[in-house]
This record gives C-alpha cells, sequence and structure tokens, in this order.
C-alpha cells in the first residue's frame, strides 16, 4: 500500500512545479490523477469528480458524487470531501469551494483531457478566472517512477508475458483470434492482472492494421499472428507485443521481421540516461527506413507507461526531451504491409543510472507455431 | 450491417437539430458519436480524431492519425479522410479543414467531453469561432432507437442475463468475488459479448459501496453478493444488477430487498409515453422513502442505454424530459446501509407505443443460494 506521506510528497511536487509555471491551482479530474495524487479513482463517468488543489498550503478539495462518498473517504489521502447528490449541480459545490480557496482570481491548470463540460463549471465561477493546459506539468510530476513503481509495472509485463506465452501455445489452424484472446485473458486474469484494457489478436492481413480489432477470423496456414495486450498490476501498465508465424514463414516474411527485430534491438540498445527521446526513435526508424519499408512504419516507435498506457515520455520524431533514470517506455517498432501482413515486437524498458533495465522478460527470437 | 444510408439520414438529422439551434458547424470526436455518425470509431486515445460536419450540404471531412487510415478509410462512411502523422500537429490539418469548409467564423456545437486540448485546438484556428456545448443535441439524435437498435440493446441485456445466471450457479462459500466475476465474462464472451466493461461482484460489506470494485474478497454463508454487469453487442449495452443472499437471508434482509424489488416494479410499471422522467424516479424513489430508507438510496434510479452505457434519458430528480417510444434505460434503486450490505435491482427498459417492453430477462424473486 502507498502511505499516505508518499501523496504528501506527491503534492509538494506539484505545488512545486506550480509555482514555477505561476499557476495558482490546479484541477485535477482523470481518475489516474487522482489515483496518484490522492489515492483514489472516482469511478464517476459523465459525472464532475474531482480535486482542486491550491499550490499554497491550503488543504486541496476533494468534490465526487454523493455514491462516492464512502470509497473516497474511506480511500483519500485528504480529509475535505465535499460531496453533490444527482439532484445538485456540482458547479454550485466547485464555485464555493473556489471562494474558499480565494481562488476566484486565479490561473488554473488543467489537464489536457478536462471536458470542456467541466472546463465551462470552472470558468463560471468567476470571470478573472484563467485557464492553462497543465499536461505537462502532470506529465513531469508522474514521469520518473520510484523503485515502487518500476517494480509494479515489471510485474505486470511479467503478466503480459505470461499470457501471449499462453497464447502463442494456444495458436494453431482453426481457432479463431477472439479465442486467442480469451486465452490470453484468462491466464492473465489468474496470474493476477486487475484489468486488461486491450488484448489485441490480429491473424492473416488483419495484423497489416496498426490498431485493428480482435476478430473471429480462424487462423490459417502460413499466417502472421499479432498479439498486442496491455494489463494492469495495481494500478500501473504492461504492454508488449509479440508476432509469431503458422506452419512456416516465407522468405519476405521473415526478412520484415528480421529489421523490425533488429529496429527493436537497435533503439533499445541507445537507451541511456542523457539522450533525447526523438533520438531513440530514429535509431528505430533508420533500420527500417534502410531496409526501404520506411513508409510501411507508420506510427512512432514507443511511448511511455505507467498509471496510463500512453503517456510520457513519447518516443517519437520531434521529442526533445532528454531521458532520466526511471522513465518507462516502449519500444514498438514494425512493418505493414496492407493486405498482406504486419509486424511488431514490442518490449517495455526503464532508463537505469548507467543505461537501461528490461521490465519486459519474453522471447523474441522468429517464431513459427506448428 | 448497418447499411451507409443510414448514416446519410443521421448526418441529415444532425444538421437539421443544428440548424434550429443557430449552429454552423459540428465537431465530433468521441467514439461513440463517431460510429454512430460514421460508421467507425478511432482508437485514438491521446491523439485527435474526430469529424467536422457543416450543417450545409459541404461534405463531412475526417481527420484521423496517420495509423488510423486504412481503418477509417475501409469503414468511415464519408469519402473525405485526411490525416497526420505522430510528428505533425494535428491543429495545421485542422486549420485547412475549417478554412476549406468555409467555417472561419462559424459558432460550432461540441460534445461535453471534447477535451480541453481539442477544444484549444479548435478555438485556435481563428479568432471569430464560437464553440457551444451541444451535448443535449447529440443525445436529441440518439434518444430514440430504431427498432434494430432496440433488437441489439436487447440481445446485449440477453447476454448479460447468461452471465449473472452462471454468476449465482457458481456462487458458494470459499469462492472470491474475482472468481465470480470470471465465470460470468467468460459466459458473456462465450455468448458473443464483444466486450464487458464492467462486471462487478461485491460480497457482505463490500455490497453496500454503490460503485465499490470487485475484490479476491472470499464469500461467507449470510453474505449479500450483488453483480452489476455490462457488456456490449455489436455496439450497444444491456447493463443489469442482481443481488442474491448465501445460505439464508434475515429479517432485515428480506425487508430491504422487498422494498427495492416493490421500488423497482413500480418504477417500471409507470413508464409509457409521455410521463416525465423525473416522475419515473419518485416513484422509485417514494416507496423507499415510506419504507424510511430514502437516505440510503444515494443515486438516481437509471440512466439511459445505448452506445453508451449512461446517457439520456437520465432517471432523476430534476430532468423534465418527456418519454417517448423508443427511448431506453435503466431501473435501479438500491439502498445500502454502510458496513452492513446493499441491494440494487436493474433492469433494462424501452417505451413502447402504449408503455413499456422490457429488454431484460431475468428473474427478481429473492433468492437464496445454498
Amino acid at each position: 500500500m502507498v502511505k499516505t506521506s508518499v501523496f504528501r510528497e506527491r503534492i509538494e511536487a506539484l505545488r512545486s512545479i506550480g509555482k514555477k509555471a505561476q499557476i495558482d491551482a490546479f484541477l485535477v479530474v482523470s481518475d489516474k490523477n487522482t489515483r496518484y495524487l490522492a489515492g483514489f479513482s472516482a469511478l464517476a463517468i459523465e459525472r464532475f469528480a474531482g480535486i482542486l488543489i491550491p499550490v499554497d498550503d491550503k488543504d486541496p478539495i476533494v468534490i465526487v458524487p454523493k455514491l462516492e462518498e464512502s470509497k473516497a473517504k474511506m480511500r483519500s489521502a485528504f480529509n475535505e470531501v465535499r460531496t453533490y447528490s444527482d439532484s445538485e449541480n456540482p458547479a454550485i459545490i466547485i464555485g464555493k469551494a473556489v471562494k474558499e480557496l480565494e481562488l476566484e482570481s486565479a490561473t488554473f491548470g488543467v489537464e489536457g483531457f478536462l471536458p470542456f463540460r467541466f472546463y465551462r463549471m470552472l470558468v463560471g465561477c468567476s470571470s478573472e478566472i484563467k485557464i492553462r493546459d497543465a499536461s505537462a506539468m502532470f506529465s513531469e510530476l508522474r514521469i520518473v517512477k520510484s523503485e515502487e513503481e518500476l517494480g509494479k509495472i515489471e510485474k505486470a509485463a511479467d503478466i503480459v508475458a505470461e499470457g501471449i506465452r499462453a497464447g502463442i501455445d494456444f495458436i494453431k489452424p482453426g481457432v479463431s483470434e477472439l479465442d486467442i484472446s480469451c486465452q490470453i485473458e484468462r491466464v492473465i486474469r489468474d496470474a493476477g492482472g486487475e484489468s486488461i484494457p486491450f488484448c489485441i489478436v490480429l491473424s492473416g492481413p488483419n495484423s497489416a492494421l496498426p490498431h485493428g480489432e480482435t476478430s473471429r477470423r480462424k487462423v490459417r496456414q502460413t499466417d502472421v499472428v499479432l498479439m498486442d495486450v496491455g494489463a494492469v498490476y495495481d494500478g500501473y501498465y504492461g504492454d508488449l507485443t509479440r508476432t509469431v508465424f503458422v506452419g512456416s514463414a516465407a522468405p519476405k516474411k521473415r526478412r520484415i521481421y528480421d529489421v523490425v527485430l533488429e529496429s527493436n534491438e537497435k533503439a533499445i540498445a541507445s537507451v541511456k540516461p542523457g539522450i533525447r527521446a526523438e533520438k531513440v526513435d530514429a535509431v528505430a526508424r533508420d533500420v527500417i527506413g534502410k531496409a526501404g519499408y520506411g513508409q510501411n512504419f507508420t506510427h512512432r516507435t514507443g511511448h511511455g507507461l505507467g498509471l496510463d498506457v500512453h503517456e510520457e515520455p513519447y518516443i517519437c520524431e520531434g521529442n526533445a526531451i532528454t531521458l532520466r533514470p526511471g522513465m518507462v517506455f516502449t519500444i514498438e517498432p514494425g512493418i505493414y504491409l496492407d493486405g498482406e501482413f504486419g509486424v511488431r515486437i514490442e518490449d517495455n524498458i526503464a532508463v537505469s543510472r548507467n543505461g537501461r533495465k528490461m521490465l519486459s522478460h519474453i522471447a523474441k527470437d522468429l517464431m513459427i507455431v506448428r
């Protein structure tokens, strides 16, 4: 269990980031940031749930729908929990809290995903409130993981690896993508995965769709099968992709697999403190470009992992962020031949003091399932 | 399969709603609304994906990340699909589309959940753009379901019912909430459920948390077990809750079950065209209030169901919307005794021409699992 002192430290870190940026207060509504900062996630869906955090030493105020009251009071690291019923307008409660915290002319830092509706509630409190996108500040807050967080991500990756290995064992001509996906999910759940937000299995030409959806298509001889699976352990994500061949692999498939694998390995080998994220992307892209498939690598090389499955540091062109120890991300180059097949190989990496630490432990040699 | 003509009709209906409200164009980014209006959902997560829909007869423009291109072109009902790579700023593509559609001084209708970041991209296109929350217009567009949609919701509810029945069969002292939840999910998937966004099993005192989370707690003799499960069939939700008793049910538990059941049944019996949503809520609330548990019914009576699990019409105090044939919602009164137990009974109902149609078919007499 995370201790209350952890949340105090995190709030202080956010306040310090806010002060530097001349932010007077933060409004936090995403379940991941409320979990990180206060130890609870409100399942509020379309209802408002959030925390007002002044950068001065006034206590943060948590606002949740009435039906979240017990959970919020039980789990929240903060004492000030206000509620509203389904017949009350949360804007009124927000307005009172803003007044109480003397934030009527404050500059608020908000999340990039703050819904327009909640944005309107906040600016409706006072005509002098100013709003700034504080996404970069929240990223900065969460981007370096503690040892405890690294352990959770590694455990999540271990669980995903176990699922993918079970999926590979299950593959044979005649089983459907959905069958394989179910098998992977079952094993992940048995292994302690608390949720499996995606478990994508794509076979044959479907594998050429980088974000395709698992279908009832049955696996055939000579198919490519691509598995991209994300699971959560104690709030933290592991996210791995493996691509295997059924029965045999024609020379073109082998060639492409080798290129993707080389891209994956060279990018991983380039990870160390001080290197820019875009440079790691360039290493991966360079291998695939030189092999003549640059146009078929249609996405970035990777994304950060943590409480969110996609967070900073993004390993992509134009991201000049310098990697530091404790940052965690995927490396997942791919080549997609429309109408034919696709190959992607994804691992999870932490930056260490002297280089990198693999958080995912699963073989990636070309594998032919018979 | 939904035919292309369906999407044309939906777009025309949205345009007509927009013209009445003096909206010049809509920006649609939610996966549900893009699915409803254009036949595809972009799995874009933090990337921008959306559709610009002018209310005049210019063609809508779809904007998706490069890696969604194949899927969007394959499935989108519209021809104009623009893409951007991970190194490009989608704001530029949005700006070009706004200019092309001559919307530089337009009033845009947006979704209440439009992320602040995308809101900024849109208002950044031109200083003369005005933004209005068009949530009510999108609700109006989707609130009355076609026969085809009703069939999908009923099928989804059937699948959920099958899962819950299997869950009930599985309950015995010693099995964990998680075990029961896995069993329900397995059966739902086998029955054709395409996703199971929540499968909440709460036992003993956990059942007193209206939105508690499934835990490893093991079921004991005399426990209450509450199962609240939502699953999707062809995009549409079924959402049911059943509460059962293990071994025996003490008089207080029986009494509370009876009150909740009466509340559920009377509220359902009150459903007919012309009645206001708040009136149905009042019927449910009245039964529980008169029994002395008004303070323990901490949430609204129900919510609309469709592509979203929570949508209009909300069955709650203050919602004066008049029910019309084709509207679909849950009726789910509950009583929660903090630290003791909770009971909730949830069904899915469609308004019919003369009254109501039950879409969920599962017993709700008090059940003791032995």
